[in-house]
């Protein structure tokens, strides 16, 4: 029998992924789950439910209820909060770069990375120059990895992503997805992780 | 010193109302939270931002998680659930006989009785049909209760706790208020508690 395993659909504008992000890794290794990072964009869902921006831009007191949502999260789990000055951030280049790390095996690690420097340091993360010395740092060729993802295979494969995430019913961010049941949500990330032991 | 209390915020449409009316006198009868009961409806703040139903109609893979979402969490906490057919249900008579209640005592258990007849049972709350029998397993004079809900000061008196809900910031139900601290979703229930608590 192989090991239950667990999709973590992220995008990188997203608030509350970022606190599942912080803890996901750790909670899976513990509880034997096999993870697999799925970056995709949210841009494209929002877009056809007639959205041209975050719902928590569209609906004001929602998005002020999120910041001080995840200020108290943040305080109870030990994390820093900072939204960015740019809220949603592009997150397009960063998950380019992420499916070159599945590729690679360094998401994980990248992923954290991102999410850290744009909510608990309040980061653009948009272009080169934020995302180049988050490839440093972890050791990385940047300038290789920046010209890999100018290939038409990558683009592709996230604009692929993002459907398959649309088709099975994804919606927002995180959501984890065991086989077909799909969890939305950092406050349901034990619940996903329950339902995959559990075969 | 007065003891911590808490408001909960509730539309009697709100399907996440149901699990949190479930269980949230017990917790706070438990943490010594004094309770307060503040029926309210969500229709006229869905309207002033721009939707005319229920979100999880308006967008319909948001409506399938619900659904799914609370099947687990009753799972979970041996509950029933049963969307009703018409969903969202018309909560306004059930609104202003809940603040009839608040002024004679019985708002919570009436409160807990509508939520389970509507989402335990999926039945329709929408009128005295519905809301009679209700009142009459309480013990309660409905013929009564029912001619006293036509008064203007209780029509009056649901407007103005909408606009008040509006006016605290209060976007979707279940909300908790701690005073000026807003607390989101069946989800935070415990942690509005532990604020409570700490006062």
């Amino acid at each position: 029998m192989s090991a239950p395993s667990l999709d973590f659909w992220f995008d990188f504008a997203s608030t509350y992924s970022y606190p599942a992000a912080a803890r996901i890794g750790p909670l899976a290794a513990e509880a034997g789950i096999q993870l697999r990072f799925r970056p995709f964009l949210l841009g494209p869902i929002f877009k056809a439910q007639g959205w041209d921006s975050s719902p928590f831009n569209l609906y004001p007191a929602k998005g002020r209820n999120m910041v001080r949502d995840i200020e108290r999260l943040a305080a109870e789990r030990d994390l820093d909060f900072a939204l960015p000055q740019r809220f949603p951030q592009n997150s397009l280049m960063a998950a380019r770069l992420a499916l070159v790390g599945g590729d690679e095996g360094w998401i994980a690690l990248f992923t954290r990375a991102v999410y850290v420097a744009e909510f608990a340091h309040g980061a653009d993360i948009s272009d080169r120059q934020a995302l180049g010395p988050i490839l440093q740092s972890l050791h990385l060729d940047s300038q290789k990895i920046f010209t890999r993802i100018e290939q038409a295979d990558i683009k592709d494969r996230l604009k692929r992503q993002t459907a398959e995430a649309q088709a099975r019913g994804i919606f927002g961010a995180p959501s984890f997805l065991v086989g077909d049941e799909l969890f939305w949500g950092d406050d349901r990330l034990e619940q996903a992780l329950a339902w995959a032991s559990r075969g």
